[in-house]
């Protein structure tokens, strides 16, 4: 993935946790992932796949900073990962990478959007088929960390 | 999804287990699926997302399920779930789909793949985003069950 094409996915981070969950996240210096594993305790993960397009984006929290999120979101105080905070992690997933497509859409880059699997477990094994490089971007809030990771690369064949 | 979009996915599956590895899995009755949990040792993700539909399929095999198969398809005995294995998970999860999208293109229905995402480890908490139903089909071989896990609806809103 050229590293211009990160932009997108990091405003459309910052853009999605500051409007509805009032969180401002600060991205730091971007790394190529170097293991198969999960990063926080819950993911989000969903396909990009275009005619020309194709790869994946995976946002992957601590607990207490999804904990934050989620309850700034919902205006209700959450305390566990329940079945609601997973779901919310699957809604942040879409709408992240709704921002990333009309981001990317300026690129000349066209892809549609597949459904969020949610992951809850950390250091859970989880490989992708593609020698693609993933590019994470991690980010700092006032209540924890989490992750974003991203391919995006044309289609082989 | 309709029950008649599930042929395709059952034959694809057959059609790629006995091309590439000579194994003829017998397809059960399908089922809706009630839990948020992964079926086997190893499950292959992918996305499948167009402009009008979207959705998720999954492969997940029991260990010695997906031990056969390789040993088949690799042409060398595997005797644990290693990387090689869980990488020729993502290439049975694209082959299948490859096929599945040809046969619903004789439907109407179009969309592209994104990249496979595998999961090592039985009963990962696994969630989708949707209120579409999920349809599992079991399968059984000589060497032991699989299932394929398709959902696939159209895009809302």
């Amino acid at each position: 993935m050229k590293a211009e094409l990160i932009n997108p996915f990091i405003d459309s981070t910052m853009n999605v946790l500051s409007t509805m969950a009032q969180v401002k996240p600060v991205p730091g210096k971007p790394y190529l992932k170097q293991d198969n594993r999960s990063w926080g305790v819950v993911t989000g993960i969903i396909g990009l796949a275009g005619a020309e397009m194709v790869g994946n984006m995976m946002v992957s929290f601590e607990e207490k900073c999804i904990l934050h999120i989620v309850s700034q979101m919902l205006m209700e105080k959450y305390t566990e990962v329940n079945d609601e905070v997973i779901d919310a992690v699957g809604e942040i997933t879409n709408m992240i990478t709704g921002g990333v497509k009309k981001g990317l859409l300026d690129h000349g880059l066209k892809f549609d959007l597949a459904i969020p699997v949610m992951i809850k477990g950390e250091n859970v094994e989880l490989t992708q088929l593609t020698k693609a490089p993933i590019i994470v971007v991690p980010f700092d809030t006032e209540q924890g960390k989490f992750v974003v990771e991203a391919n995006l690369a044309p289609r082989a064949g």
